[in-house]
């Protein structure tokens, strides 16, 4: 695998590539790599004859006083993960590289709508930093594919949003979550958990899950999440949010959708995890809606 | 000279282009073409194998209360003068063909400090606009080059930022403005002005030259602008702004440029009129500056 720190060198290669008519499928990452990481790196091997991963934290897509600073760079393991994995290239610019005129006056991309509310509520201009910055690596990389995890679902869907509003030429492939033995969602951020914490940490999807199995046995969706949110109170997390809502994001609305993604996002400490997964919703009144 | 109204075709046939290695200018417009477009498919005829317009009026620059209901549609005498002039492939859209998910939730791009003040300062949002459909027109056709007139330098100033902080695989190509004999821009919006204000038209031009000859003879900007301006209301336009900025708009700087650009727009009834020109600035007590 060949790492590349500059744009000419990584636009001549992705040039030969195309000459030579090969297809590429783009891996962005802010680096820290785990297993869920590397299977997006599985499935772009599956579907392209190139897979270029990217590696950048994004100053653009963190808050004041988050933990742009503190996200752990570990590009020496990166390169060997990747490696192992058939990645074929690897692009890890500094921000000066992608962003030489400076934050300050950089030209931004917003996605209205889907970036509003849950993980945009807490986090102000996170979904403008990550269009933003998926807009310019796709015009860097000019991908046939570009992959991400369900696990940042919001982040998926104000993609495809993105890509669908502004004609960008490419498929969105969205890869399901990948899991530790005990449930967590993977996450570079585990990282900043104490042992303590960590063992705490799986209750959040296991609360998650039994909310989704609640709701699928007919109960009400505000019983359902009411259940859910105290639960996660009292097994230790502070909760940003719990929400119900459709498959792609829409307000959720029983009449029209048979199946919903309930997502969430809770505090240990001062680290923050988020996950969500599919529900299928069967409104107690309406169980001849289905089939 | 093919005309194509629909996505999946234009992606087809540019398809066809580039897998036989063509490349390819694009022409952005909003139709009812003049001269000053055509000089455009001139230059991009000259640069590229395959010329590619496109006519889309674009709700999205239009502020409330503008013309755009009034914009005038000339479809098939464009054609005429598009084909005859070499064109390879109009590309005419509707706008729900563009915009598919409607215009509220569209995803914006912004591209702050060139947008701001000037024509931005009197048309809010104008610039998100044009910013958004070039940036999805750019998706579309995927071009090589793409031309755009000085005549809008702030747009062109726009657009050359977005491409550079974005990072699109593209080259921006300026085109200098065309005018009519008497000197009066060309323009879709002078076929609004009734005879008697299409005479007095060209005084805006006249008062712009002469205001950038007074500052090459080494008039301070501050008496120079504020004769042109006077110049330009006694000869009957409302004034909406006269300003000299630096080459790439920055705010003007006696001591960094040698050059500025002078830009104004005024009314003449509810027309609206833009124009520009380079001048060469020489600070009245700065004489040893040059060479």
């Amino acid at each position: 695998m060949q790492t590349l720190h500059d744009i000419a060198p990584l636009r001549e290669r992705l040039h030969e590539h195309r000459m030579a008519g090969r297809s590429v499928a783009l891996v962005p990452t802010m680096g820290n790599l785990h297993e869920g990481h590397l299977t997006l790196v599985d499935r772009a091997r599956s579907l392209a004859d190139v897979v270029v991963a990217t590696l950048f934290v994004n100053p653009l897509q963190f808050g004041a006083g988050e933990d742009f600073g503190q996200y752990p760079r570990t590009l020496d393991r990166d390169r060997e993960l990747l490696t192992a994995r058939g990645c074929d290239l690897l692009f890890a610019p500094a921000v000066e590289t992608l962003y030489p005129n400076g934050l300050e006056t950089q030209t931004q991309v917003h996605v209205p709508d889907v970036s509003e509310g849950l993980c945009g509520g807490t986090r102000i201009g996170h979904f403008d930093g990550v269009a933003t910055v998926v807009s310019l690596l796709l015009h860097l990389v000019q991908p046939d594919i570009a992959c991400f995890g369900e696990k940042d679902f919001q982040q998926l869907a104000v993609i495809r949003k993105l890509v669908a509003d502004l004609h960008f030429p490419i498929e969105i492939v969205g890869v399901p979550t990948v899991r530790a033995e005990d449930g967590l969602a993977l996450s570079s951020r585990n990282g900043y958990l104490s042992p303590g914490d960590r063992a705490l940490a799986p209750a959040f999807y296991r609360t998650l899950s039994r909310c989704g199995d609640a709701l699928a046995r007919g109960q009400s969706p505000a019983d359902a999440l009411a259940a859910a949110r105290q639960a996660l109170q009292e097994a230790g997390f502070r909760l940003d949010y719990l929400e119900l809502r459709g498959p792609s994001l829409a307000p959720f609305d029983a009449a029209k959708h048979d199946e919903g993604r309930l997502l969430g996002a809770v505090y240990l400490g001062s680290t923050r995890l988020i996950d969500n997964l599919a529900v299928a919703f069967r409104p107690a009144e309406a169980g001849t809606r289905h089939g």
